[in-house]
């Protein structure tokens, strides 16, 4: 949990900025909150927030579900996509290249190892795709246990290498399934509310889709968040959880990206609400269950641009922003500095 | 106006690239964008949007009705805050910092001159404050011809010094009452609808405030776009009016700040409907009036964060989400290129 002892002196800091209080609207409280964070070791409000080496992590795994055609690609196309991350050539790289954001990759448990030995490669397997949630339990409760550690693992290495601004982003053929289902029988939604449209997927698909995503909801009636994690969740949204409460346990701040990355969010924040407070929220997603997990998170994203790709791409055009905030608070001039009469 | 016989062949290499078709929201419509309007010269569809030494412009007036007390802060703070941003201590150059961005600021007629040979200073003054427009115009007709003038020339020398991204900003204390005014005259909706807080004026103020810009609207009724400028405008209103109609003349896109800057495209998209075509609108201000504008320009944001401090804050935190779109463009692997079964 946070300690809140220095959020006034951190608001005073900020109001004293040349500019009508409150006019930098939603940059000013992610300025409080890394001000916040970045108080809690240094004994006193800082005057300067520190952002390093912003890296995204993006877990990958594959989804029993994908057998049955819940998705327009085949199940291939996670293996095929993580290939193409780490040939430079896909949609998180690019915006990576431009925020100047390190990247890598987990594979958290696709269908088929990558023979790689790129260091933006982190294999940490939980195994060859999970089961069909429709049909039985997706994962193991060993499975979950690995994946929380493992999780906690990359993030641990991450900030040990030097940054101290996350951003966490997914791949997985079939995972808004995944992240569906979480969301139901988390919030007692209904799957019509919770169920979207994928990758665009037909009407026909979508009835299945919501038939099947029923079918693994019905195993999760009066289970736990972890529990429910395992009948329904993936591979990478179980390390993903794991990083999210590794966050807080090393007292660093993460941008959440869009639908799946939000469905880890708000399993880790069931299993221990405080690890909330470290989450930025970058945007709000065009799949349709999104809105509802920011609302269970009481959860305001940065920006709408209608992003519906995952990989951390939304999280990652964040960054930017979040450069923003702490630059104000770091250099903008008071009143007093500047002589303004206001 | 844009020739879009392009169109297709750049929504087609969009649609190749390694995502759903779709997935990147409102980032595919930039990247479209910003290929028709370097496809007008190239004579084919570009396959590199390039985009080169970002600048804003700052467009600093004063403004007789502020002698009213329509705003929480006094006249003075309009050059008090050019010295700021001379100086480096505002938040538009804490964000141009973050997003490498150039920064100029064109002192189109404040108050009182600022004795300084900064380079990102330009003088082209229309006077010292306009007329106060509640009693009488705002303007001569010289005046905005004079101003529409320095507001193209500002944009070609910009354009000649290397620049082929523009952002407009403005400072002038008193200028949400000149935009609220034009925006009530030109869309005709009431005074409650398009009058706001401005910096955070309170209820009485408000009031007052309403009041006043009626009077300025009552003079405006039958006229074009022009003299409405003229009646109830502000010199770095008009100045940006120029420039919005320069960006057409010089095949540049322009990304629009706040509700000042809105207004002043409103202005010109009436004198001239297709200098639309070259506006990319970052941000949903929370100054009220906003959001008509943007009704009335049929144009969608990229983001919304509560923003309300104009000096193209907005604006300038759109760049990166502009570079985002460009680099995805230009160097994104198609299917064909990564192997990618979609």
């Amino acid at each position: 949990m946070l300690d809140k002892i220095h959020s006034e002196a951190i608001w005073h800091r900020i109001n004293r900025k040349t500019k009508p209080q409150g006019s930098l609207g939603k940059l000013e409280h992610v300025a409080h909150k890394l001000g916040l964070i970045q108080s809690q070791k240094s004994g006193d409000a800082v005057t300067k927030i520190e952002i390093n080496k912003p890296t995204v992590l993006v877990f990958a795994g594959d989804h029993g579900i994908a057998s049955e055609g819940v998705s327009i690609a085949p199940q291939e196309v996670t293996q095929q996509m993580v290939q193409n991350f780490l040939a430079g050539g896909a949609a998180i790289n690019c915006f990576c290249r431009v925020s100047n954001v390190d990247f890598k990759v987990i594979d958290a448990g696709i269908l088929q190892p990558i023979d790689s030995d790129s260091k933006q490669l982190i294999v940490q397997r939980l195994g060859a795709s999970t089961e069909n949630f429709a049909q039985k339990p997706a994962m193991s409760k060993e499975q979950v246990e690995q994946g929380l550690e493992f999780g906690e693992k990359i993030v641990k290495q991450t900030i040990d290498s030097g940054s101290n601004l996350l951003i966490f982003g997914e791949m997985g053929i079939g995972n808004t399934s995944s992240a569906a289902a979480i969301l139901a029988a988390l919030s007692r939604r209904s799957v019509e509310k919770c169920v979207g449209l994928g990758t665009g997927i037909n009407a026909q698909q979508l009835r299945k889709k919501r038939q099947l995503v029923q079918l693994g909801i019905n195993r999760c009636r009066g289970q736990n968040a972890q529990e429910i994690l395992r009948q329904v969740g993936g591979f990478e949204i179980t390390q993903m959880v794991g990083a999210f409460l590794a966050a807080e346990k090393y007292n660093t701040p993460v941008i959440v990206d869009g639908f799946i990355a939000s469905a880890a969010a708000y399993v880790a924040a069931k299993m221990n609400p405080s690890c909330r407070e470290y989450m930025i929220f970058a945007h709000q997603s065009h799949e349709s269950g999104h809105k509802f997990i920011l609302q269970e998170l009481a959860a305001t994203p940065l920006f709408d641009l209608s992003l519906r790709l995952g990989e951390g791409t939304g999280g990652v055009l964040a960054v930017p922003m979040i450069q923003a905030a702490a630059e104000f608070y770091n250099n903008m001039a008071s009143f007093e500095d500047a002589g303004v009469d206001m």
